[in-house]
């Protein structure tokens, strides 16, 4: 049978199927072939080759003379800095610029490189860049949602990187969530992402690792097979007010959990997104739980849910957790 | 530069790139290796073969001798139709069984054959079936939302198929138009659909084809490059109020259209779903208008769109309606 399971947050119901539950093996002959779009000539993101990209806005390790960390201005950008709004009908519709910032970050140097084995300060490197444009970017009174995103492997180059974006709109999986977490405000007067961090730490069932500061876990409701969601476990909205040492111990989480995948699934790729507050909805400080979820692109089911937004998922996340949480 | 078009019935952001627009040969290469996962064994779906499927709940041509069209229950269903909800907390989340109904049309007796070459009359059984089956499968009480969704080519079966669902929840998707096209009657006491229909055919600019009754079109905010609607022109909240002159019509407009994919696109992959009115609330008369959603499984931008359920499309709609109705 399968049951039908509430993500409480945005009150989305997902099908999740206990019958046959498809193991990670059941998913090894699965993946999309995203490593074949590499272009042929010299990577831009590697050392020597730093002319071929837009100046760099922030960097690591400059005064060792190379660099560990460097971020640019993405040269094919989803959004553009320059210009304003000119919001304005066309017809029936409603329709204004892109604009808004698009950076990459190239996470090291070596071409070759993911995050299940880089060393923890090379990731903590990494959360440092991040922050650091996300206290720039959202200075900027046009964006609305500051959001940080992974494609691995790179569907264009498989240099490790990942995006920053700065949006003059809060985006509808985001905004759904501010929407779920103030009317659960409303009615407890308590985050809702606190009572889910308090559940599962008690249910223990679909814990991966726990640290000092942060919960890996699959969420009870998880839309994808092997979704993990990183969430500090203490109340906290933003991303970009995490402390030295909380940065420390969610780079040794992080290294552990890409581990963990790379060792039961071989190597999948995967996406993973920061969810922070919206930078115009600051006042929202008691409702929102900054977090970060992990999807793997593997499986096949894509028409039922893109018709839909109604998911599938053959794999129960207790199953799920318990493979992770074994697997080191 | 790119732009920031609202979806109108959702208000859902999408950003359309003009800059660099991509055109069908860009897509060519991209297609994912969805042809692949076909089992060895015979076909249950072939003719001679109907013993190796549960028994058959609607046919058409039996009378001589075969079947030209034939719907089964789903052997591996994501809802069951018999039991009952049992709804119930599991700590501080909501569960309940997935009770629903799962079918399959097995849409033509030849293993090998694409809407793109059908006859239309065979497309209109089709369509019958879909028909018969709707107003059957409302009847029960329990179900919320009927649903009909075809995958091409079968992800696991190539013999043409199209899936049957009736769902004891709304969609999220549907919900959601629901919600917006209440919001658009209130404050204009008009259907938006109707509004969305007349608009087009004014603009002339994203109209693929316009038959007697039915209007073919790339949406204002096309989340996917060559994101195809297909709407009745004349208000009409139930796809099950199909008439016959009607359904024989989108039958003709239905394979140009797929035609037009075929050749445009080089047999591309692509799921459509029907969008039609919520069974329990069927006092939305006036504002929901029934319409079949298509989408090519081409392109490659997955992490950006899973992570934020915000769209890039990098083929204006104006592009791709123009390619489209220029084909034939």
């Amino acid at each position: 049978m399968a049951e039908l399971r509430r993500e409480p947050v945005t009150r989305m119901w997902v099908v999740v199927t206990n019958d046959h539950p498809k193991g990670p093996s059941d998913y090894l002959h699965f993946k999309p072939p995203y490593q074949s779009q590499e272009g042929e000539g010299p990577c831009p993101f590697c050392p020597g080759n730093e002319g071929m990209t837009p100046q760099e806005v922030f960097s690591l390790g400059r005064e060792e003379g190379g660099w560990s960390v460097r971020v640019i201005p993405n040269k094919f950008p989803f959004f553009h800095i320059e210009g304003d709004f000119d919001r304005r009908p066309e017809g029936m519709y409603d329709v204004m610029e892109a604009i808004g910032a698009h950076e990459i970050v190239v996470e090291a140097s070596e071409h070759k490189q993911s995050l299940a084995f880089m060393e923890p300060h090379q990731i903590k490197r990494i959360l440092l860049a991040y922050r650091s444009r996300a206290i720039d970017l959202e200075k900027d009174q046009r964006f609305q949602q500051f959001v940080i995103l992974k494609n691995y492997p790179g569907l264009f180059n498989r240099h490790p990187h990942s995006h920053i974006m700065a949006m003059p709109v809060v985006p509808r999986r985001m905004d759904e969530e501010i929407y779920g977490t103030l009317d659960y405000y409303h009615r407890k007067e308590r985050c809702i992402f606190c009572d889910i961090v308090k559940e599962e730490i008690s249910a223990k069932k679909r814990v991966i690792l726990e640290t000092v500061h942060f919960l890996i876990f699959t969420p009870y409701a998880s839309r994808y097979p092997f979704e993990t969601w990183v969430i500090p476990k203490v109340h906290s909205p933003d991303f970009h007010h995490i402390r030295e040492e909380e940065m420390e111990d969610l780079s040794g989480a992080i290294q552990s959990l890409f581990l963990r995948f790379y060792k039961l699934l071989s190597d999948p790729p995967y996406s993973f997104t920061f969810h922070t507050s919206p930078i115009q909805s600051r006042f929202h400080r008691s409702e929102y739980h900054w977090h970060i979820e992990t999807r793997l692109r593997i499986g096949l089911r894509e028409g039922f849910e893109w018709g839909t937004d109604f998911y599938v998922n053959p794999t129960p996340p207790e199953a799920a957790a318990a493979y992770l949480r074994e697997i080191e």
